[in-house]
């Protein structure tokens, strides 16, 4: 039996767009002679739609869509994923279905027994669980066909009562389908091999996985569809970050023989090539080619920057420099330098006059107060309002520059360096961004050295440093790893040996911002525990005491 | 049997607190010899902790809460909600439960079956469904304890495969009590009470039902608690919006009498005291006395203003109002008159200086390009940041005054009139806003005529008008209503007699415009359809094609 993986980058919603790319796929398997076509989760609709599947009309377009994909199932068979009606009086109106396509016809349907509803995932908020479990056959060959999550029950943690392939080694299948929507996060890429391998070895059974490519906003799929033999190697692993097509051969006889390459770069590779993809198809499905940003010097603009450059093209990246009175020569140098290095447009606007009037305007209703933080906000948002001015004008998209440890603590301006319609690395550490540079820099000096070596400063006021008010960023990032990841109360952490005065102040700091964390812009998901949908906290309440 | 219905105010996560306002119920129960005190869903940390939920060192302070619980727990019993460890190899690692207390100890726990996870509910991301039907034994009496959804899959849409009740009956209950954690909406007050009713009728028992008051950011508990007898009369209904105590008697051989009034204000009154517990709650659990917002002397910052100034006394809301060269004279004079009625400070500030520095400052780049929303998004920016350094300086919060039409179609700036850590009527539709004025007027002429009468103007251009780029109010709402509430697509809208052309306008305006709601404050919820987390939408997307 000859199966085709096909690994695509789907835009939800775009149902005609998603069926088209489909059939060329469908058109080459049937070239290469192929028995099988499989296409990853949810690939009719793209994963996931949320509450557009609330509305029967979409509903009815998917299968109308489905009607389409019919039309070329002949001379091969299909697995595609789509939404489906439950038809039940009791339970939600949907499933999560693997729909088989033979001889032009439905021939089955399966759905998915395992919801995902935690950090990014809602399913449970749209489908109900799969309870019926039975094989597809297809040419003589019986077929488990499973749905992402549902393979994921077979080691601790067990976050279900059912194990889905449990149920189904016992009609006896001669292989696995497992069509995914899996999302790429840095320690995640190892684990779903493990655990695709795992079932294969658990089962004795060939496993055929397909995932899916493409950003859709925060969630990055990073691909990596394999073709893992019943002893549980990888025979085959497709490409990451970009769509790929294979075609494999098995017979019920024979072992496929083992060409597994292991994947073995680093994290940070694989996190850049997920954040380039990530701008990179943000702007591509929201019908933007061109971007802006706040150059400040420091190294967070100065990594998104080339980020930005690499995803979109250095000439569509514009640099604006935003200096005022407390910034330092340097900093306007450095951005230039990086500017020319990557050969992006930059801008030179002092906010100095704007910041001046706003002061004037204010000082009547200022009087009697003191200077505080107010004054360093009024030259943060003034530098917003300017982006914010000039993508109107320029229709292009201002990239916020927030890291994880800052938009953790708060240490930014809401409407201020927290404008943009997207944070690109808001999932990284400040430690994390240092690393970013460097790899960027690994092969010739593209973010000037002097960038990399500078203490951090907001430059919001005279000789300020980000340590005047935060502990040293690799005790603070220890910390909220510790508290954002790990999800370890402050005595926790405490015991591991962190100073408790310390431990408080750093986690009192993330709690009184989730205020500012609710409006902030969409984030690149690069970490198991990225802030935005993957992570829900109450605005108000307080945690514990 | 003597029952006592507690109706508090909870705030999330503060333990302490929370169990400190229950043991003053249960004193003031014994004293009035009740047997039994009732309190609500997840009393113990506030409804709903969410993420707060996956630290198990939340969930060891809440047995900690407990324990200081149970010491209270001596002639008479406690029925109070709190998550529970589930202890299960297999599935989620917690309960939604109700915990029975009698003489010092846990007499007995029962597991909420049917969970949430829909609208602004996710419960399934955290709890284990119960599989495991069981009564509650007390002085004789047989109970069916469930926990707020439990009790709703009597009638269609049945959402879940099980009904609770239905497996319980079996086992000859006395009486049914449900703990609640059910939120106001202005459709639901009459739904809540029509489906308990239904309940005690299908059984032929009474029912205790306990709710709880208080607002958690977005999500507004109205109360309401009940009790209910087994011909399913209302015999007992608590206030709304307020904490309340009742104690009930009842005994296995009579039927308690009926002196149930029936609730029928109209939807506007019970609207307007949700926000204004809306908005002094969340101030009052931020830590906020002051608020300040942007007076522009049209109908929704008037709206605002009356209803702020209810919830947090006049004299601690500041009217700031923010002339440009656009605004009528009418604009100043009114927002004037408004504040004089309602007895709150107010300023003037002319935005027209800084609107000047910063287009001499971008002219330099804008060369060559038409004039465009530019021009007037930095206006509504300028007045952003003026506000915004306001409430820094004065230490009080910036309310937002963006309605639920311009919110939909994303006629309002990002960062401008966006801004604003609260939205008091981002969902109010804007005849909604003209209706909660009237209201507001119901005795006196509080918002001046003038305000209600004139046709709405962002006032960013000469003689702009709402109507120059947006349908009528009372078209828009409705199609609005349809898309938003109803979930139709396009298609089924132009087939109830709209403008084709106008519909898909008005629907292309709502989805491109997600990422400006991905931004917003959040929302005061009075609605069954509330942007925010109730409506959970891809900023990336294509609603179908």
């Amino acid at each position: 039996m000859k199966i085709v993986l096909s690994q695509l980058n789907y835009t939800i919603g775009d149902l005609k767009g998603n069926v088209s790319q489909m059939v060329e796929h469908v058109h080459r398997a049937k070239q290469d002679g192929a028995d099988l076509i499989v296409f990853c989760e949810l690939s009719i609709c793209g994963y996931i739609p949320k509450d557009m599947l609330n509305y029967e009309s979409f509903i009815t377009r998917c299968y109308e869509a489905l009607d389409d994909l019919k039309s070329h199932a002949n001379d091969i068979a299909i697995v595609v994923g789509m939404p489906t009606r439950s038809g039940l009086v009791k339970g939600k109106s949907l499933y999560n279905s693997a729909v088989v396509l033979a001889d032009g016809e439905v021939l089955q349907e399966v759905h998915k027994t395992l919801l995902p509803t935690y950090d990014v995932f809602d399913e449970y908020r749209y489908f109900e669980p799969n309870t019926n479990f039975k094989l597809v056959e297809y040419k003589g060959v019986k077929i488990a066909i499973t749905i992402c999550e549902d393979l994921w029950n077979l080691n601790e943690p067990y976050l279900y009562a059912t194990t889905p392939m449990d149920e189904l080694i016992g009609l006896q299948p001669d292989i696995m389908i497992n069509i995914s929507g899996s999302p790429y996060s840095y320690n995640h890429v190892e684990e779903r091999k493990n655990r695709m391998v795992a079932n294969a070895k658990q089962y004795n059974l060939p496993l055929v996985y397909v995932n899916q490519i493409g950003a859709h906003t925060d969630i990055l799929f990073d691909g990596g569809s394999m073709f893992i033999n019943q002893t549980g190697e990888i025979a085959e692993e497709l490409h990451y970050f970009q769509e790929d097509y294979r075609c494999v051969e098995w017979s019920k006889d024979e072992i496929y023989p083992d060409n597994s390459h292991d994947y073995k770069d680093e994290d940070i590779e694989l996190i850049h090539d997920a954040l380039v993809m990530g701008i990179r198809d943000y702007f591509g499905k929201m019908g933007f080619k061109k971007a802006l940003l706040g150059s400040s010097g420091g190294i967070d603009s100065a990594v998104i920057h080339a980020l930005a450059a690499e995803a979109l093209g250095p000439e569509n990246v514009l640099a604006v420099l935003l200096p005022s009175k407390y910034s330092s020569t340097g900093s306007v140098v450095d951005a230039e330098a990086l500017a020319q290095n990557l050969n992006s447009p930059y801008k030179v606007i002092s906010i100095e006059e704007m910041v001046n009037v706003v002061e004037n305007t204010l000082s009547p209703h200022f009087e009697g107060y003191d200077v505080d933080v107010t004054e360093e906000n009024i030259q943060a948002r003034s530098r917003g309002l300017l982006l914010m001015a000039l993508s109107n004008k320029y229709g292009s998209m201002v990239l916020n520059t927030s890291n994880k440890s800052e938009t953790a603590v708060g240490y930014a301006t809401l409407y201020g360096d927290m404008c943009g319609g997207l944070s690109a690395i808001g999932d990284l550490y400040k430690m994390q961004v240092y690393e970013m540079a460097r790899y960027i820099n690994r092969d010739k000096e593209i973010i000037p050295n002097e960038i990399i070596n500078k203490a951090p400063s907001a430059e919001l006021r005279h000789d300020q440093k980000d340590s005047d008010s935060l502990p040293p960023y690799p005790v603070l990032d220890k910390i909220l790893m510790l508290y954002i990841e790990k999800q370890k109360g402050w005595t926790e952490i405490v015991d591991l040996g962190y100073d408790e005065e310390l431990v408080r102040k750093v986690i009192k700091l993330v709690d009184r911002n989730e205020y500012k964390r609710f409006q902030a812009a969409p984030i690149l998901r690069i970490s198991n525990l990225a802030f935005g949908i993957g992570r829900q906290m109450p605005l108000v309440g307080k945690f514990y005491n």
